[in-house]
């Protein structure tokens, strides 16, 4: 049986991780203001507390009527009505229209009582001041944003796990709700463990490579909404990995730890793991290149995850399984809708069946569309991932993908 | 003549803003600690310091050997090579292979001189303690990273204006380059103008409305980069819009003011802009539904920009219009690619020919891929961006699409 039949999937791993943590598990709620929300998880769901808009509304510049006083009126037969007067914009009008009387109303400005139509000025003509002649019938509502229209009092109108975007904000502003309570972000504990690695502020011995995992690892997890916290570089010695972790753990929603490159290492990362706690490791080994040797584990309620330590894979494998628990965390609902593009490919990409290929490729706009070009380079190599612009994943049922072929690009 | 024909289509619109911007027009420069740049813009290019990486590493645990003691090995007439030691991860080895000696490496470990090749534990058998037999010959390079490989000593590896994602900052940090130099966040002041329009935190009186620009465009600003700065809300009169105007102008890199409802204030709001200076307003009014009464100008060499007061409206257009200049303002490179899915459309949708339409979507899972509803309400209603995920784009020269055409929704 080929290596790969017998890993897991990419998507049959994530559903066993994300089906081990508690139900109800989540971050704790905290209170913001509304106008420093982008990007955060509302925690409660949000009713209108009142009518959206608070007052009928004229969508056009024109005369507020009675829609009945404009029946049958025709550029041949107009219907002559008595303009009383002009509603300011912002003011409530104490203009009241008797049958056969009009005022003047701005956009957005608010219809008077009784009149329940706008007819544009367009559609009038002003004979002598103070009269017009209506040269279109009006339906009753025409022109007009009736109270409520928008959202009506009570309506539910964000749901409980909804992202922030800049139009819930302007939304939620609208309803006056000021202040709202969202999901804390979810704090992240960050390790990476290699006797190879060392800081990036210090000069590497022969030998050592700088800690690239930890920092792109961060600016991942602050995309996906998350706190990052770095709890540095762990040497290869199983008592200072579990020390480390079970640190780690305390202060965590959930651990990322990235193994030392050497087998030893990956399997004492495994086994750090695996000494954790219950249920301990769900999934090692995902059919998935690159990103193989995978880990997902949860200990005490808490999610633990081992990477690969080659930058590319824990890059790969993180946007696959950090970011949605991340999203699980923050009780982040909808799908997840990566941003993606369509594509030619410019080469041809050779696969294993039974496996999913993720392929870093740069875009190159063409007269013929958008070219994706692989980026070549082992998983080994950070500057793969900075020459390219989106990942092509590759099906497990697919032994290749030709050159030409027609691709979704997922950007990075 | 239909009116969308003598109005300027929004890509000719956007480059005449862009053209009358002084060619070197660009915010200034700041030094950032490099962990904390995700989502900046990069204002010098970088070349490696160093080669990546810094020496030969091992891509396999196996054996470091001279390729040339392995020639014509097989599992039947195996070569014979002595080990001479192990090289630990993350030190050199002062191992020197002499002709048929091997010397034990992890992946990610340094190779001793001078073996040029490293040969998989699989293919080799232990004899004896000390001796390895290897069942495959091995080609010079083969299981090693060459010195350099990933990036070359003085190679260009970023230019000014990249955009700084994790794989970046990861890079970055592989070579050591702890802070860098990056655009500042580009200053834009927003105005809103408006009798109508009230503080959210206020309760509005009837004829008013909460102030909702001023928030989600200030979102949309953060999102594309730059530093909103809201200068509140200012009534219907000139004096007040050229003096609110003035002021913003002295501190902004870009002002966006969006227009009170009605037609006396958006024609007040475009003199106003028009009294701002040289070369003054380039554009007013654009092919585009929402968002007709757009106003593109530049004075003093800062761009300014009239948006629709209609909350849908505003933020359609400051999507095609203010991200691009927040995007130029901070020099950044390459093509703007905003996430896009493809998606089958469940309702019919007309549109004027001459004209682009933007239509407010809801994406839906459905078993036959993503669809993609219509979001109906009119530009007033803030809570129809709420509803949707994207927009799809109906481009000039057509007059509508059929329920069930294949569509690109462009993701909020």
């Amino acid at each position: 049986m080929p290596e790969f039949l017998r890993l897991v999937s990419p998507s049959e791993a994530l559903a066993r991780l994300l089906s081990q943590l508690p139900a109800q598990r989540r971050v704790e709620q905290e209170t913001i203001p509304t106008s420093e929300a982008l990007g955060r998880v509302l925690a409660l769901p949000i009713a209108a507390p009142h009518p959206l808009p608070t007052f009928p509304r004229s969508t056009v510049d024109g005369y507020a009527v009675r829609a009945a006083d404009t029946h049958g009126a025709s550029a041949g037969l107009p219907a002559y009505l008595q303009v009383i007067g002009e509603v300011a914009m912002g003011k409530a009008s104490d203009l009241r229209l008797s049958p056969g009387q009009a005022a003047l109303v701005h956009t957005g400005g608010m219809i008077p009582e009784p009149a329940d139509a706008v007819v544009m000025l367009e559609d009038t003509q002003t004979p002598r001041p103070g009269e017009i002649e209506v040269l279109k019938p009006s339906a009753s509502g025409q022109n007009v944003i009736a109270t409520g229209e928008d959202v009506r009092q009570g309506e539910p109108v964000l749901e409980a796990g909804a992202l922030l975007r800049p139009q819930e904000i302007g939304g939620l502003m609208a309803l006056g709700i000021v202040e709202i309570r969202v999901a804390r972000r979810p704090r992240v504990g960050i390790l990476s463990s290699g006797d190879e690695v060392v800081d990036p502020e210090v000069e590497p011995g022969p030998g050592q490579v700088r800690d690239v995992n930890s920092y792109a690892l961060s600016a991942l997890v602050l995309e996906a909404g998350g706190e990052p916290i770095r709890h540095g570089i762990v040497p290869d010695r199983m008592a200072a990995l579990q020390d480390a972790a079970r640190e780690a753990l305390k202060e965590s929603d959930l651990v990322v730890i990235t193994a030392g490159s050497s087998a030893g290492a990956r399997d004492l990362t495994a086994e750090a793991i695996r000494s954790l706690g219950a249920p301990g490791v769900l999934v090692h080994g995902v059919a998935i290149r690159p990103g193989k040797p995978t880990i997902l584990a949860v200990a005490g309620g808490v999610p633990v995850i081992g990477l690969p330590g080659n930058p590319v894979s824990a890059l790969v494998i993180a946007r696959l399984f950090v970011v949605p628990v991340v999203r699980r965390l923050l009780g982040e609902r909808g799908p997840a809708l990566p941003g993606r593009v369509a594509a030619r490919l410019t080469a041809h990409l050779p696969s294993e069946a039974g496996r999913e290929d993720y392929v870093p490729v740069r875009l190159v706009v063409t007269p013929e569309g958008l070219a994706a070009e692989p980026v070549y380079g082992r998983s080994n190599l950070i500057f793969t991932l900075v020459r390219a612009d989106g990942l092509v994943r590759i099906a497990p049922e697919v032994t290749g993908l030709a050159a030409g072929a027609a691709v979704e690009v997922t950007l990075f």
